[in-house]
């Protein structure tokens, strides 16, 4: 369930969001979302949970990446009814992962 | 509820669990933490959310800081118990926050 990403340098693309409404439409636009996302050039992998704040992390291996996934139309239009209809507030970040570690039983 | 971080550059370090068991210390502690942290110096906010995963990002004005308070006494504590209890993995990932941009409504 963590992303097996691959040992630093790379990026991560931090996206927090309050949400207003939801609907089917919001669904199937996260599912297919994930999926197009999955491949995409660059793309290492992600995280993502919910409660009061949702949280999305994806990997990349550059920032071209991260820029073509940006503007993949399917992706803009979906960025487009986020602002309109889906989120009070969000906030993408755009990182350099310069470390990691980790632990697994 | 989204962290009121200030212009890029600052820090976010990213932290993924997955959580094996879950008991009244746990959650004693994660409050404790999460209040410890509001008072390190360099500390700029966090968000957090848990559903199969959890995804607590935490933002800070340097890698200082975030070396102090990963080096702090009970930080220290709750880290171990952590491997030793709570999780069944957990990745922490340091990284620069380059560049961000939200929407509020």
């Amino acid at each position: 369930m963590l992303a097996p990403t691959p040992k630093p340098p790379y990026y991560a693309v931090i996206f927090t969001s309050i949400r207003t409404s939801y609907d089917q439409d919001y669904i199937e636009t996260a599912i297919k979302m994930e999926h197009l996302a999955s491949l995409q050039k660059g793309y290492l992998g992600h995280e993502s949970a919910r409660e009061d704040v949702g949280i999305t992390v994806s990997y990349w291996k550059d920032l071209e990446s991260i820029k073509n996934w940006k503007a993949q139309s399917d992706h803009l239009l979906a960025q487009q009814k986020g602002r309109e209809k889906w989120y009070a507030a969000f906030k993408t970040r755009v990182c350099l992962v310069e470390r990691d570690y980790g632990f697994e039983r």
